[in-house]
């Protein structure tokens, strides 16, 4: 481990200044999905699914200003609008790997919990 | 890349499990800091700063149900408590590392980008 866990906010260890730019609901997901390819809104909106217009819109924003993610407009019309991770959002994305990897992985586990947990809940 | 970034939210794709697991903004700091050995709680409430005493105890519960963490009460006085990943925390914790080496690369980029957003926002 290059790193040892003595995690303190404020940017006192690296965990918590990648948490600052992945923090908010979405934005794990968006950085991920665009890993592949750049996308437009539309198959980014699908693909985030249960994320409203406004939202979308404004953690896209947020990543565009923290230089992880970079828009192009076409200025065509209909309109068109891509957006693709910049060389930083594309080491961030790839440091998500293996989060990814453990959820494939112990998939069934965690849905079980899940379950239960909701199970719990409507006692 | 062993998994094509396809993500879509209700497990559907292993980052969303994993991130279902640890949302909640202390739980990664917590996972992360127990990578090393087991603590005390005074020691995690130190170490995780800024958090109050109420919603460490609730996300420790969590992790605790979720299987990613173990408590230990020695049933001692004064009361001495520990608590320690479970072999699922530790490969989380594990599949951490690269998220906490990133921020550690990129801290003073982060800490620049967010000094901005601090002083536009102060305008």
């Amino acid at each position: 481990m290059s790193e040892p866990p003595s995690c303190v906010p404020g940017f006192s260890c690296g965990l918590d200044a990648t948490l600052k730019v992945i923090a908010g609901k979405w934005k794990p997901l968006i950085i991920y999905f665009l890993l592949d390819t750049p996308n437009r809104y539309g198959e980014l909106k699908r693909a985030v699914r249960g994320v409203s217009h406004k939202v979308l819109i404004q953690q896209l924003k947020e990543l565009e200003s923290d230089g992880i993610v970079v828009r192009t407009d076409y200025k065509e019309i209909p309109p068109r609008v891509d957006y693709a991770l910049t060389a930083l959002g594309r080491s961030l994305a790839e440091a998500m790997v293996p989060l990814s990897n453990w959820g494939a992985e112990h998939m069934e586990e965690v849905a079980r919990v899940f379950a239960e947990r909701d199970e719990w809940r409507r006692r």
